[in-house]
């Protein structure tokens, strides 16, 4: 990927890299075609499949997060994707996880053990962050590794991922990582829950009250259409209102900067808001601006 | 700097970066001559000029390093260096140091607090990593940043710093830098001290003594020539050979394995001495292959 990458590079192609976790969705294809946008005519498109282990905690659900690569290659060839990068955990991660203690004496030394982090340590302690503890220092070290591999002039995240798009600016921004961020909206089912593969795992009833993450962002934007209100007893008043779907229970509920992620004490049309809401035992996150 | 590095990108014009702190002698200019050597008659030389605060202790010494940026110039001119990149402190960590607590209630929230490190977890633990603990997470996240600003194809460290020449390698594997590292060998003076800026520090006194390091090393080279010895005995041995010299006092004396610097508990030819000694309030250190 890198040889070939460095060849566009020298050739003066223009590359627009997606990274996804795989198992797409409309929600994915359309930062494909935004990027396939950006591109242009004579540039390139990168699709990144990789489930990264180091953004998954111990407890969750790495092992069984959906795959179907053979489906995902046949969308991207559709979308006029010029090359699926799907590597393995050994390429990515060389003997992570082994013993580590660096006093320990091993005879047989090899030198090729994963041991190198990128952390963002100030936006990525807030809301997705204090639930997974190191959810972000996962994402952060992988995208800049793809970010050295496929080289790209720009790259394509979904804002319903939005802290996640907030604190790769900033690394970007940190490191000077030549790559512009290019953030796309979230797409949405007709009922109004957002796209993602772990939709996949709601049963039944699950999928109809999952609606309320939301329905919840719908009833702040209307709770703050005409005046500024308590950020607390906003709070408070969505929790309540979450709940009442008797198969959600409330992970957070945020509001905050756009920008910085600083939290809002007050709330007022332009603050962005943030929910985690477990429907069942699954997880699902939404966001979007009053 | 980077839109410079991006222009030379497209003309295919290969880079060397030589990554220095400054006040340059007969040693960095032996990495310049080397970058010269390797960018070719086409490609270009960038020296990079940077104390970095970041991976200087507290307690070191940050402020009184010597700087002399007009004197650098002129050296690098004569080498024909195509730039010296020099920024500042708020150029490459904005903001960095003030109050970082994300939860923070700000009305005045700028969005442009640095805040991504880059970390090698394993070996910056030992040796200067374990005399200086912070040390090695500013290496390792400068050099990250001086790689995206510059683009270099390639970029040369000096061997008298081994352990961070194999952090830097350490960390280009793991983040797939498209930097291929060049390690070149430690300039020494007439009696045998290794070239460092820091030697200016050095009264009258502490300079003769200085050689002690050199010696140090020299001895253990003749100790395992024709025999393996234990580490423990030779590191003891060695500790009270440095000293006999009155002013010099031992940080640390370690036997590893070249490649992944784990310990040695049996020394041999082959095997790698590193040692950090206090000459008065100064710390020189010195490495070599026995």
């Amino acid at each position: 990927m890198q040889r070939l990458a460095r060849r566009w590079r020298r050739q003066g192609v223009r590359v627009a890299l997606v990274p996804t976790m795989g198992y797409l969705h409309t929600g994915h294809l359309s930062l494909v075609k935004r990027a396939r946008q950006l591109a242009g005519q004579h540039g390139q498109v990168v699709v990144s499949i990789y489930v990264n282990p180091t953004q998954f905690g111990p407890r969750e659900d790495f092992s069984r997060y959906p795959r179907d690569l053979k489906r995902d290659l046949k969308l991207c060839r559709g979308e006029g994707v010029a090359v699926v990068f799907a590597p393995s955990d050994a390429e990515m991660y060389p003997r992570w996880g082994e013993a580590t203690d660096p006093a320990m004496r091993d005879e047989d030394a090899r030198p090729t053990r994963f041991s190198t982090l990128v952390t963002e340590e100030n936006l990525s302690r807030l809301m997705e962050g204090a639930s997974r503890p190191a959810h972000f220092r996962g994402v952060t070290t992988v995208v800049a590794k793809l970010f050295n591999i496929v080289l790209p002039d720009m790259a394509v995240f979904g804002a319903k991922d939005y802290q996640q798009a907030v604190i790769i600016k900033r690394m970007v921004a940190d490191l000077n990582f030549p790559v512009k961020i290019v953030v796309a909206p979230t797409v949405r089912e007709r009922d109004g829950l957002a796209m993602s593969s772990r939709n996949k795992y709601l049963s039944a009833d699950e999928r109809v009250q999952a609606t309320i993450l939301h329905r919840a962002i719908q009833r702040a934007r209307r709770a703050v259409r005409s005046k500024a209100v308590s950020a607390a007893r906003l709070k408070a008043e969505l929790k309540k209102f979450i709940t009442s779907e008797p198969l959600a229970r409330v992970d957070y509920v945020e509001f905050f900067d756009s920008d910085t992620l600083r939290p809002a004490v007050v709330v007022r049309r332009g603050t962005h808001m943030a929910l985690a809401v477990f429907l069942g035992k699954t997880r699902l996150i939404d966001n979007g601006q009053l």
